[in-house]
């Protein structure tokens, strides 16, 4: 009954039976096993095991937990298939996956597998495909039971029953007029426990507005985990209803919008865990060539201060705890705006409260462990002046640091340019550059 | 029919409303908006607004509303009510989200609230508070359809009309056998598009297996992930029925735990975006009072070698370029592990793998940026001794840091220590310590 044990004692069995090349077993394990299961262990296996794996697939298995693959292992498994196998494959796809699919490959191979299709489906997946995949267009699905107003729930429930199954993750009937423009929803839930007399119109919900299919996919996100909904109607600006948009693929809007925070902020590009290191070490080379170029700008900083430091060489050994606590207080106010940007709660009424908030919070916690650094200092090298120096060096970089971590990515949003990956190097470079120059600036000054 | 734009337009009127101080407009407002939507939008607001906001809302929909707002912020505005009060508050919400509220709150106010209830109410909310909320148990909702095998759908239909309205995110009912008994689900499109005269056995689904009610919720919210769940059975070790876990609730578990990775990554405890600045200043204290120590750790390397330093000036310039590499490529490596755990991706058969992918990136992209800094190095100061030096020294850090970036978290979290929260301070704590050891060490047996 407890199925977690249940799928890890499936994988200890695939394990044993993939160490010991018995492929029949492994086939036959997989085959058992549902496909965000299969698709799950794929993409969590290093590069080798992972075609071996897909090998054993039945074709239709293989559809299917190709579908669940993170988007770039997803691509790599299909772009060298045949136009005719790539048909069979996205067929028994939903359509926002299929176009999301072949945006993803060469014109070209796109091309050829519309053409394979027939006339209907190609007509319904182009609609998709019109729109970009980071817009509620991009991530309908056009397959949708629509009925209306002036049905009665009676006549509703013979009509599904001409069905042989009712598209997955349908909560909500659509209800549309004559000219097919959104009405409102009627409830699966409300067809099953209503008066068949009644009609539609009198069940229907009007106070779910339709989603306008340019709508940023963020914002769709937002709007489903605000409102709880299973399922949202897609329409045009004319009120015209394409389609509608189910959870599952707000989920996982949802985790690659959490995940592009995390990674951009460590400066890393999208990337799969099990990638292989000749595609993981140049996408990272990048980020670090970058971070060169800053440390080279915060070292000249350094580099203008030779003098004060040959004189007073316990500043080469102070200097980087100064650099040090601006770049983590720097990161952690930076975080709460990534963190607040991406959850779409930045506005004009709280940006500059936030700013400050932020530089008040730098200069609260600077005047605390300016305190503590400037005793022990002191203590340390017998003289009083280096912990005041160092005090209020860090002082100020704190300060600037919770400055520069709220103000900057305002700034980057309203360049637009994506203050998670351009920020964590912004905001570093300014609390290094701004800690040496304080700390060996002052110290000029005192020791002259 | 431009919902985003409907939504927005709101809050400019709310705005206005506000500023100008005619509190009826904007309890107006609020009263037309989705409890979801005037829950962002009292969390997005600076603390002053959210009480007169919260004021204005009507009990009913200020039950909803608090439902939807942060933890934090949630417990905040309920913790000096009266019991009476809460008790109305939470009998409007579903029993997962009431239990999570009674546990926040001191035990004696949770037992005057229970005590309040009616006696049926109290035993199902008690079957829920009797879980941790991280586990599947704390998750679910006791407010399930069961039905029996032997009906046939007809029946069903008849019985759910009974009902007067169905359970929110009811996709499936939950089929049990007499003993109560987890059986299997039977769709609700499946009794909507059937015959009626066919029996539940015949159609209903048994290949979803019902969730343990000690399951974490992290590995629960992959399942629903990995499967496109709308709901799961949840069930005790002897498979009997318990409730059920709806995808809103997953949905919330996904985002908390991207949100701490991203926080703790930057040491930050779970904390409000608009958190007034006595409460955010010391949760982030503690972190930067850490930092202050592995800084001053680091600085006690650079002390042994003050010598060296005030021989050779350059390699206090230079010396923060080593070890700034190392806390980038140590983060990055940490980034790729940490969001690869939080996906339950790690296991046995792949740690080993990962740790030599990240040590052998780290020591590639060392090649590449030692090469560039030893001719940047030896051109700046005229010395390509210090090229040499520098350019060992960094390829020795990044290689370290690949390895200790994928090594550390793992060995975290063998000592069942989160490594999201300790391993930015000690991975970076590596790399400072062991990018000023290898430079000045070798510099000392350079230059004598």
């Amino acid at each position: 009954m407890n199925s977690p044990a249940n799928f890890s004692s499936k994988t200890e069995r695939l394990d044993r039976a993939l160490r010991s090349g018995t492929l029949g077993d492994v086939a036959g394990i997989l085959a058992d096993m549902s496909p965000g299961d299969v698709a799950y262990l794929i993409s969590s296996s290093p590069p080798d095991y992972r075609s071996v794996l897909l090998g054993l697939l039945s074709a239709d298995q293989e559809a299917l937990v190709v579908n669940e693959l993170p988007d770039e292992l997803r691509n790599a498994t299909l772009i060298n298939r045949e136009p005719e196998a790539l048909a069979e494959i996205v067929e028994q796809l939903d359509d926002d996956d299929v176009a999301d699919i072949l945006q993803e490959l060469p014109d070209e191979v796109t091309g050829r597998v519309l053409a394979i299709m027939d006339e209907q489906y190609r007509q319904r997946l182009q609609k998709v495909l019109s729109f970009p995949d980071d817009v509620a267009g991009g991530l309908m699905s056009t397959d949708t039971i629509t009925i209306r107003a002036d049905l009665t729930l009676d006549v509703v429930l013979r009509y599904l029953r001409r069905h042989s199954e009712i598209p997955a993750n349908t909560d909500n009937l659509v209800v549309v007029n004559r000219n097919d423009r959104f009405v409102g929803l009627l409830p699966i839930g409300t067809v099953l426990v209503s008066d068949p007399a009644v009609s539609v119109r009198e069940m229907m919900i009007t106070d779910q507005e339709a989603i306008n299919a340019e709508t940023s996919a963020t914002e769709v996100a937002r709007r489903f985990e605000r409102n709880d909904w299973i399922s949202a109607p897609v329409v045009d600006s004319t009120g015209k209803l394409l389609g509608r948009i189910t959870i599952d693929d707000v989920v996982d809007v949802i985790r690659e919008e959490a995940d592009h925070s995390l990674t951009s902020l460590a400066g890393l590009a999208e990337e799969d865990t099990f990638a292989p290191v000749w595609q993981s070490a140049p996408r990272r080379a990048i980020w670090l060539g970058i971070n060169l170029i800053t440390a080279l700008l915060a070292s000249s900083v350094i580099n203008v201060f030779q003098d004060t430091i040959e004189k007073v060489v316990a500043l080469a050994v102070l200097m980087p705890i100064v650099a040090s606590m601006g770049g983590i207080a720097g990161t952690q106010s930076l975080t709460i705006l990534i963190r607040a940007m991406a959850m779409g709660q930045i506005n004009g009424r709280n940006q500059l409260w936030l700013v400050g908030r932020e530089s008040l919070v730098g200069l609260l916690n600077g005047l605390l462990w300016s305190g503590v650094i400037a005793i022990t200092a002191s203590l340390w090298f017998g003289d009083a002046t280096l912990g005041v120096i160092i005090a209020c060096a860090m002082l100020i970089n704190l300060a600037t640091a919770g400055f520069a971590g709220a103000g900057l990515p305002l700034l980057l949003r309203r360049l637009q340019i994506d203050p998670a990956l351009a920020g964590g190097v912004l905001v570093t470079t300014v609390t290094d550059v701004m800690g040496f120059l304080a700390f060996l600036g002052l110290a000029a000054l005192f020791y002259g």
